[in-house]
């Protein structure tokens, strides 16, 4: 077990454990991909050590992100593009986000259950992630995660979101490729969502397209998609139809994503999009560290005293801003 | 104009005139309100004088976020609570946060004509502030907004956001009390939208309440919130019933609000709440500070040249981040 205490002997011990686990992760090992993925979750003090023995291994795989709202049918299409790619030959890694409300202590979606056709196969590996707070928002670790499967060497990895809110644009930031799905008569929803998808979306996908409705879905989003402002050799999103329940449609599902990824090479997107990625990644890394010192003084900590003088009149926050930078930045 | 550019004698003119704008400000006088939540939201060199000058006279008003969904009612039900708030001779300021896409360029909601009922009424201040994206999420100068609302002697603080997830969890964050709003006939908005709000309310009012279906709405919200594992002496959110364009029901929430602002006096939860907020804005303005000085190199910054180094596997986002930290705080 690599649960050690990060002292002495065990930590060696432990230490000695991470280039093993990141062998056997890559030769396909379920059990190594699962240990590693939970290091991650659970913060060890080894994840260091795992996200350095990672790097040199990840950057190969396609991250696909799909989001929509409840109902068009996210866990449906998973599976069923899980088996279309693995019908391609691919190895194919999935992160499940699942908002469970932290009232009710269950979870808001529940059902895995067609993912579980995929469960024998050593070439799949699927795994549920908690979500940051109710709203679906994605764990910091999320990205952490995601070289886990990287390095483990997916060819795909998808994550799929609920969409509500802030996740599908987290979402989006994560992905090299999003898949906005939309499903017909899902009424209010969709169109209050809209704003926020046509920005999000390389690939759109109207699911439960034998029902009536799809149509118009269709022709809507084609004309809203219509009055961006694309550049000369931008990508221009397209639209496909799919009925996942029977698997119809998902091998233009694969072909569009497989010419997005050619279309982000061949445009250099690809790179600007993981540098940025990194950029924020780095970015939350290092801004946790900096909140956990300014909390982390024994007692009543400095951000404590400022808060209590800000809250109070005594002082104002960027006075109080700068008193905080100040004893921790020199 | 106070708006000048910060070098020589145009400072000295412009940090003179601080001290009058909040001085005026504080006598009711609406231009110099607007002028000086104009200066937040440009982020003008001259903010830090303006929150020095104003932290002395915050402290005074109620801070009251209104959430729900769209279609619920929120602007009627605003203009209408205002009505009954000026009824018990309070001052009331209103800050309506328009989620505009960047994409269409238009504002999602647009229908703010009744707020022009009291647009003569000198002890009414209503604005309308950007969101930050197209989910309309807050401003990170949503706070110092209030600070200018609060400072100017508004008694009550209406913050009015569309409820979209993570919009209605800042605001109520900012807020001292939050109100949401729900209607009839909502359908899967409002079941989508439960986890979340059934965490956020301190009030909880069924506008539309002459509709069928009312009563059932109140119903599954008084037996979710039957749910909640509330400790002995907690608050226990009430529910109220509205017709907003009738004016009917408003006096029962004002009194309700009320309620709710003397327990959090006599539970010292306002100042609990008030000492949060002012640690998450003074760390927000701290991560800020310290976000433009890692950019802030001229050409490549140290950020990129890390970012580009963990994008294509040579470092891992833990050293960069250290790495960071290292060259920006010692």
């Amino acid at each position: 077990m690599p649960t050690t205490t990060p002292t002495g002997g065990g930590r060696r011990r432990a230490a000695a454990s991470v280039p093993d686990l990141v062998a056997r992760a890559r030769d396909g090992d379920p059990r190594s991909v699962a240990r590693l993925i939970s290091l991650v979750e659970d913060e060890s003090p080894l994840l260091r050590e795992v996200m350095a023995a990672l790097a040199p291994h990840t950057g190969h795989a396609q991250i696909i992100g799909i989001t929509g709202s409840p109902g068009v049918g996210k866990s449906t299409s998973t599976s069923a593009l899980v088996t279309e790619l693995r019908r391609h030959g691919r190895r194919v890694g999935v992160l499940a986000v699942d908002p469970s409300s932290p009232f009710s202590g269950g979870a808001l979606l529940g059902d895995r259950v067609r993912m579980q056709d995929h469960a024998l196969d050593r070439d799949v590996y699927i795994r549920s992630m908690a979500s940051r707070g109710h709203l679906g928002g994605l764990s910091w670790t999320t990205p952490q995660a995601l070289r886990v499967l990287d390095a483990a060497g997916c060819d795909v990895i998808l994550i799929e979101t609920v969409g509500v809110g802030q996740s599908e644009v987290e979402i989006a930031g994560l992905a090299d490729t999003t898949v906005v799905l939309l499903a017909p008569g899902m009424g209010d929803g969709i169109q209050a969502a809209k704003a926020g998808i046509l920005e999000i979306g390389d690939l759109y996908v109207v699911n439960k397209a034998d029902r009536d409705g799809a149509d118009q879905v269709r022709r809507d989003l084609r004309s809203m998609l219509a009055l961006a402002d694309r550049p000369e050799g931008a990508w221009r999103p397209p639209i496909v139809k799919t009925v996942a329940q029977r698997a119809e449609g998902l091998d233009e599902v694969v072909a569009k994503l497989e010419e997005h990824f050619d279309w982000l090479q061949s445009a250099g997107e690809l790179e600007q999009r993981r540098t940025r990625r990194a950029r924020d990644e780095i970015e939350a890394i290092a801004v946790t560290a900096l909140r956990s010192r300014w909390g982390d003084v024994h007692g009543r900590s400095e951000l404590d005293e400022l808060a209590a003088a800000v809250a109070t009149g005594k002082s104002d926050p960027y006075t109080a801003a700068d008193e905080l930078l100040e004893a921790f930045t020199e």
